[in-house]
């Protein structure tokens, strides 16, 4: 039994206690919590068979009732300073790995000021925010099979595109490879029926980050009529650490006005909308802070609208809120955006850049407040671009 | 060891041997082929346990070569009347079950008809075809978990729409409910790297026929920007029965003439468009006659497409072809377009019908030619409207 000791503001505190799947030179995949700098084998800290898997996908459907008894559980473990000694693994020592085995995943466009600057971007000529943009979560599938976890490489996609000056479509290299930086929500609880508001917080099991990748000349050029396909299946890359729902008590707040209202199925009678601050760092150069909480529509009204005309969710569902964008410039979750189409490019110390380059790096981080002082963070999400 | 006998113009004759997982009351799932009107149990049969698994998935994985040498073991041991006795079950004791495990699920818009007939119902105001039409099969992600075997009863979802007349949307059943008559494909062998037309036969195990239910009402209002969402993820139908890509030589033929010329990466050197006669029959009157052979992009090259911006292939893969219609008006496999948008209703015997009615049955049935005079079935896909 051992004492770990961490420092008093690490975002990674008693108060957060995220779950990931990691592996050691001497371990296979399991489940573990991190806490300060460290990562807590939950298979041999509560000797539960459950944590021996490598994924969280059996444990996120065990239900709200035990994952809070865990919760407690690890607390009264680790601050009873009864953790035994080899359960405990300095994060600089394990290899994190893909949290869960996604079901479906689907994304959203629940930011108001992106659906907007993307709606000026793609259709100049219309209204930016199409007419059913405040009645619904507008969202679409996007591919599970390439959702990838935080840390792999990114591989410029080839593929077709047409300017809109250009006779015939051409293929290659993307030429306009862009982030989204968004917020993800995983289901633990599957449910044969739709999931209403007030009923969020028991079937879904916790948050990551989300860089939902995204070739602009190739979804340009194909989404129209049925929707982005080609232009983000390539890869979408999720933070290893799942902050579970139990930890971000303290960061709720209330969604913002909606106006008209929304039908009924939509309404949350308590909101799900949160405050987590987002940062954007290119190269190393800091370029955008996204605010979650200026989300129109909170994920329990995405998971409502999902589920509301009878799909059925599974355990490893996971939906993500779409760019996170705010009222700022400095506030916009994806270079298209920041740089307006190309035209107006970011200054990284020397260099400038509109679209992403090869070898160029890419670190969304976020953080959420907590309950006692130190935040709650949710670590980061990261890649790098390689060559086609 | 026993002689099994069957209708010599059966359409699940020796030149087929489809591929299903089935139960009866004293087994678990099962693989099992389908020989005239009895099912083979093939882990009875060949003595193999990667077919006493509940899925097709395992089987799959393991490579062409091994489905030829399956296919050979079986056909010898059905020919050579040497199955065990006890691994035959009449069709009429068995239940079918969901055949393989979906991974992603990608639907197309391949059928020039359809996709002129939906973008003039959908968009009167505009060209019927978008410009990228011609150039690449568009297509779109699904829900994986909803999609279920024929038999399946479908619930009428209920869902938010607008007419364009009405001043806010309203929440309800759908009232415009729907089919599209498919044909789908399942990856077998994973991909790390671009599936080209001419390794489409290495990668892709069989094909089923797929009803993509669809809500029009709910589809007709939130599918901007983004594309189909709630309209389509209650539900699709797909046949139990798989055949194989091996039992289809005799049904190939060329694809359509391409105008323009496709870029490089769609060409296939040799077409795997399919000469399949579908029939769609609702609550027992037949209504159409969609014909496969008729599709402008060919399921090898809708695969080279998904897979050109180095999107990966899991084992389970599905994607389908889009509504399947010709150029005739009893060929079109969707009621939107057989009906003109509801203009123009269909005699069911006394009755007549725009939409679904709770209630109601649809069986889509297909066959092709086989290479010795009994065509080759798929069987059908069935499913019944009950109230939301």
């Amino acid at each position: 039994m051992t004492h770990i000791d961490i420092s008093p503001d690490s975002e990674f505190g008693i108060d957060n206690l995220p779950y990931g799947v990691f592996s050691t030179a001497g371990t296979d995949r399991r489940v573990g919590i991190r806490y300060g700098d460290n990562v807590v084998d939950l298979a041999v800290a509560l000797d539960d068979d459950v944590f021996a898997e490598a994924s969280l996908n059996s444990f996120m459907a065990q239900g709200r009732t035990r994952w809070v008894e865990v919760r407690d559980a690890i607390t009264d473990a680790i601050t009873g300073d009864s953790v035994p000694a080899h359960a405990v693994h300095p994060i600089d020592t394990v290899t994190m790995h893909m949290p869960f085995d996604v079901a479906d995943y689907v994304d959203f466009y629940a930011s108001e000021h992106h659906a907007s600057n993307l709606g000026r971007l793609f259709r100049p000529d219309s209204e930016p925010l199409m007419p059913n943009w405040k009645h619904l979560p507008v969202g679409y599938h996007g591919r599970s099979g390439t959702v990838v976890v935080s840390g792999t490489d990114i591989t410029r996609p080839n593929g077709q595109r047409k300017a809109p000056d250009e006779a015939s479509p051409t293929f290659g290299p993307s030429t306009r490879l862009d982030i989204e930086a968004e917020m993800g929500f995983v289901v633990g609880v599957p449910s044969d029926a739709p999931i209403t508001p007030d009923r969020f917080a028991e079937h879904v099991f916790g948050a990551v980050i989300v860089n939902d990748w995204s070739a602009r000349d190739i979804q340009a050029w194909e989404y129209v009529p049925l929707g982005p396909n080609l232009g983000k299946s390539f890869a979408t890359s999720i933070s290893p650490w799942v902050v579970p729902l139990l930890a971000l008590e303290a960061a709720r707040v209330s969604t913002p006005v909606q106006d008209p209202e929304p039908l009924e199925y939509l309404r949350e009678t308590q909101s799900w909308a949160l405050d987590i601050d987002l940062t954007v760092t290119w190269n190393g150069y800091d370029v955008a802070r996204p605010p979650y909480r200026e989300m129109y529509w909170s994920p329990a009204q995405m998971l409502a609208h999902e589920t509301v005309n009878g799909a059925t969710s599974r355990t490893g569902d996971l939906f993500a809120s779409g760019t996170i964008s705010g009222p700022e410039k400095h506030q916009r979750g994806a270079f298209i955006e920041l740089t307006w189409g190309g035209r107006e490019p970011v200054s990284l110390g020397d260099e400038t850049r509109t679209f992403l380059e090869d070898g160029d790096d890419v670190v969304i981080a976020a953080s959420a407040p907590g309950p006692n002082g130190p935040r709650i963070g949710f670590g980061d999400v990261r890649g790098r671009i390689v060559p086609a």
